[in-house]
């Protein structure tokens, strides 16, 4: 999956450098633009859909945060860029959703993308690209589609008292990128249950059929997207935390540091997962091998009880003219005995070699 | 079950920066507190469930220990941090038992989180969330239940000869690491007890069943948790060596290079488990391989005697008008020579393969 | 096939360095040169077999593009090293075929060396070693033969409104490896089709024949070459984002920086694929395996369930006197239940074994 | 091995940082000092069990060598420590038989700890816990027990004419050291001589049983423990070459160069090894397999061959009423043709699939 | 093989630092000199087998290449060193065959070690032991026996025109070493013949036997060696490159670059076979499996189809009084109709599960 995405979004390549072209799959009909402004007194927000009603905050001494859901209307999209200032390079990588994480430092701005994964009501793991652009007193983010996992930051703004509402654009970016973190867990959570599943029923060695290693198969390609998707930011984060920015303050400095060490927990969450799913395969390579020598076993000792048995049986149906033991009168009955003996011998070794 | 823990510790993300929210599993009705005051003269230990009985100490020229054990009740937690002026950020690290080991430095006070293991009487290894606060004269530390590994510390401040009652409050910081650290100590020989008796069952090439996979696979585990839980120490101790902290004398820091040479031994000792553990894996393909070679030679052996044996009698078995054979007086006795004499060279073809 | 290659470039090796030498196996007779000459007012472009036409242009305020088509003309490649004052060793580098990618400063030119991947119409992937030195205002680039990524380049050149015309030699230059970075996406999404398609057969596990190890290895082969054509222009790129040279502009570094993320991306993508492509390898063993396991269960079920059967039947073909068995008046009949018996019990005992 | 020692050491672990104990298992009655006294014309060595003789010497403008072996009389080892002025976690170390090799500057001395890898007359490896401090005119060494490798040393101190008379205590370090690290390589080579006999084995495929994989764990364990030995010997050479110390000499600092050469060629020959053993086990897989393969084919033959005419025979061992070809005059004669000539067919099919 | 060769080589370990002991396996009677003397004007070269020839050209203005051929004349070897004033450390280098390369500086020349790699008309593969040492106005090769790869070389300074003539000793050993590395490319490429031969045979899964593994892991082997010989050469030059010294001018380092360029791909290629054989294992491990399943589906279709046949036949051979089909007119053919119906339903069981 990660590779069909990938595919289609390139199918626009050798355009001009600067040139924006969205890629991704999700479309909004009309971009759906989010503004919040709020200062320790004050604290509005309201939707619209028209980007010019967003530029009316701009240069007071509140916080403006401008949150535009949807690439494709690019039109939009140029309209802000040109009121922010911001560099073509910028605009592209707003709109190209295979943009891997990244910070970049311009003169008025700092620009930050990195992936937001959050989990859907539908239970599928869901990737959207997310650029924040950080100025003096704004912060622009820049949304694929709906749903985000914002809410609990939305509640802290509304709330007169949370020490968000005291601090500046700065501290917001950094709430943005921590809820997007602290999102990071659950979905390593959830991905984690679905490792721990498949482990469980390898431990029992039970339901194992020609799917599973079309499963671990999946997983591994599943981590390996999440790995791409976060470990990225990492460095971003490590960056962020040095970048000598005028509108960074420096005590905000000890909370991304503190972000930082969020995200290298994540990663090795990952890590950690990612080791666990490859020895899955070792796992189940050991699963089938064991299924196969109880084939064999059972193969091995109908064959080895019964082939003797039925060589005797041969013996005895054969048309020599002379065979003493055919004439005698309990000859049949002596056989069986003889049989018997030969099984209940055969039981005893398989015991002592512990196939039974 | 590493997984387990990191799960629920999650259920509460989201929340703002800076909040303290109690994620362990341990759960204590009251926070039981246990302070330690002394220079070289003089040594008074207490325990006490309010923790301002600890402040009283404060300021004067003796080293003052206060040791918190309880992580729940996040009031008295509050009440340590307003007191001796706690950042938010390390009130909230104190409290979240998933919080990696780290070192930070603040303005008046050094901030180490590691974790302790140690081997209860259960049996069963605990980890558990330790943070360490140094200042100029008091040293906090805030754990996550009873039980801990200072009984030796504890002995040796008590006796009025030791060299730690002449020393400030670094030496007891180093004193305490120390403990944990010689503690890994016992808990990797604990483990590597649990690796060898298995390697020495795979080695005897019995009592394999197919709970061995799954042992192979939980000791995996283990030794990745203990490794995430240990490792990280490592670089805190190799910073703490490096840090230039008003509190923290010089001759302190030969000891701390002393301890950090520890640390990496115990490290050492991890990563040479952890190869030990993934060859077990090729062990056990291995010896499940030979004992399918086994059933194979059994099966073979049998058929390979038998089959030819019954078709002879099976030849003999044959209604045709015509067999000079059956009509000899003696054919019976030739016959069972034959096949002895079959089954004689059978034999010395497996011994000469090596297969009995 | 990368070995073959390379075998047939060392023929000519121990050559006095600085010697020219073409190793490659493109053969052009005459060499082909195509001269773009531009600024924002003008432009032209023309083809010549002479290399002389080029030089015309020389010291106009306009950019002047050479492009040469065919190594093997080693005569009019040093008319263009004279012309244009090229070291002897940067010579000896254009036609070694065999050159990895990367960038050296000189005086008064900055070369660079790098592969230029593309898939033509016989499907099929052709790697191309591509020579190119930007001075102040012109830009030479050396290929091997006919055919290249940079059409979509020609015609933005040919239109007067796009940026690059205003543009000078270090942004052609900046265009022209975009160009090939950007047609690197395009090669690895149609070799990820390829490792794709394998793999869902592999999931289905059919169409698996002796021949697919095979097609892995190649699969393998192929990404390593892949990985060493297009790994060190990583590096490349990211020194020359950090070369401090006259005629690169300033804001043309914001470009090469975008370049680099691009870079960055694409090299990710082939490890991706590596890694797929590793995992292939225990996919396939895997359905080997499972494969085995069905055919043991096929022979397991037909000989646990005949060869009973056979025995019974043996018996009573025996020619012993006295067997009452026989005398019996439906004992045929009832001999046919107990052996129907014996198969259903045997199907019920598959069944519960998850066999059938 | 390397596990139980370290279980052993670790029994006397939670003392007070700084406190001896001797943790090895070689015990020695007396403590027996080797005291050599040097310099260009002088030469005087002696044994004793008095450490006090050692002192005599101090001070003179000779180099001491004083070579302690044992180190459970923690008493003399005191001594010592008081007369030279050494740290007391240089006691500590000097005792720890587990230390692992590390280097230290101190005021008045260098301190460095290694391990003696050698082959005494039983053919075992021994590893014996080293330690050496090295000050203006005096060396001492720290052994475990008698034995070393200093022979060869001891011979060209004799010796009037050795450059060793007429250098200081720092070329004495350097060739200590050096005796140490040759020794090296015939422990390396003598386990090499295994490594290569189990490997021929492996290539004839002979003698392969239930114990090799046993045994190749065994080389594995061995490896890693000598690894372990080895390797911090490396950093600590390199460090030692760039130590700024008094009584090092420049001109002596060329040879620790050379001493590192040396160090990192036994490091290489480790690692190859190292890759040597764990290939080994491949080796082994495969020979298993080509063992089951040949088991499988004598099977497959022998059934193959006479499941069929075994079929036949009991065709005509039925008692149908009117089965023509039992009443032919040659029939059985007959039969045995057809049965032959089914033979011959199958011989030659085998032929072709080259298993015979 | 690379074994055995340490094996000897240290013998005569444990000799004091600085002393001489050729310890390689190829013996001259005679130390074999080649002296060539050259400027832009002048051109001699002769041979001789008395060192002292060679000093007469020292001090001139010309390059004097001194070439020995031998390392057992150890006496020689201390007449040059004493005559250009070389360290004894270095010395004791030339003849330590198992030196592995390096480079070092000492004021009045350049040391540096490499291993000559080539194959002669025996088809094998020799490596030689060769040390250089570059002065102001000379060049000293020492080698451990006739034959090397500088014939190319010699006739290039027998060539008035070329342009090594008019360079100095820097030069020289430039074009040394450069001829030494294109002989890398040369061996590299050999090798790969036999990678490759080797891989289709195993594409092809013929001629697949017992001595396949030992041949893969004599391949292993060898690229190890190999790559040993030419990796540490890859830092050997790098250093070389940013060696300030006074007799290497400017404008060689520029050629020290290119021969870097050449050591990197070399060493990339060898990093490609590792990679190649190291997947031979698994390729030879899939056609093992391969051949395993084929072997078993023989067995299992031959018991498939004849296992109830034959029990069919057993059936029918039974002396039961009344069996009713044994009376039947036709019952003989009718059961051949029924054999031949469940043979053929056999046939399309087996086509549908793809096994025919």
């Amino acid at each position: 999956m990660a590779v069909k995405k990938k595919k289609k979004s390139y199918k626009a390549s050798n355009l001009p450098p600067g040139t924006m072209a969205y890629r991704g799959k999700k479309q909004t009909l009309v971009t759906d633009i989010e503004i919040v402004n709020y200062n320790k007194d004050h604290y509005k927000i309201f939707n619209s859909n028209r980007v010019e009603d967003a530029f009316d905050f701009k240069g007071t001494d509140h916080v403006t945060w401008i949150n535009i859901n949807g690439l494709n209307n690019i039109k939009d999209i140029e309209t802000v860029g040109l009121h922010y200032d911001l560099h073509p390079l910028t605009l592209e990588d707003i709109v190209n959703t295979s943009q891997r994480p990244k910070i970049e430092e311009f003169e008025n701005y700092l620009f930050v993308v990195f992936k937001m994964l959050f989990i859907k009501n539908d239970d599928n793991l869901h990737y959207e690209h997310v650029s924040l652009i950080v100025g003096e007193d704004y912060v622009l983010t820049f949304q694929e589609a709906d749903g985000d996992v914002f809410n609990d930051l939305r509640e802290r703004l509304s709330n007169a008292k949370g020490r968000i509402r005291t601090q500046g654009s700065d501290y917001l970016m950094y709430s943005i990128i921590d809820a997007v973190v602290d999102n990071y867990f659950t979905v390593i959570e959830a991905f984690g249950d679905k490792v721990e599943e498949l482990e469980s029923l390898l431990f029992q060695a039970k339901n194992i059929d020609d799917s599973t290693p079309g499963q671990i198969q999946n997983l591994k390609q599943e981590i390996l997207k999440i790995r791409r998707s976060i470990y990225p930011l990492r460095e971003v984060i490590n960056r962020m935390e040095k970048i000598d920015c005028a509108f960074i303050e420096e005590k905000t400095h000890s909370y991304i540091r503190d972000l930082y060490d969020h995200i290298v927990q994540v990663s090795e969450s990952v890590d950690l997962y990612r080791e666990m799913i490859w020895s899955l395969m070792d796992m189940h390579m050991t699963v089938i091998s064991n299924k196969m020598n109880e084939i064999m076993k059972v193969l091995t000792i109908i064959a080895t009880i019964f082939i003797p048995l039925t060589f005797i049986a041969g013996i005895y149906g054969m048309n020599f003219k002379n065979i003493p033991e055919l004439e005698a009168e309990n000859g049949y009955y002596y056989l069986w005995g003889v049989m018997l003996m030969l099984f209940v011998l055969m039981l005893i070794y398989f015991r002592r070699k512990r196939w039974l």
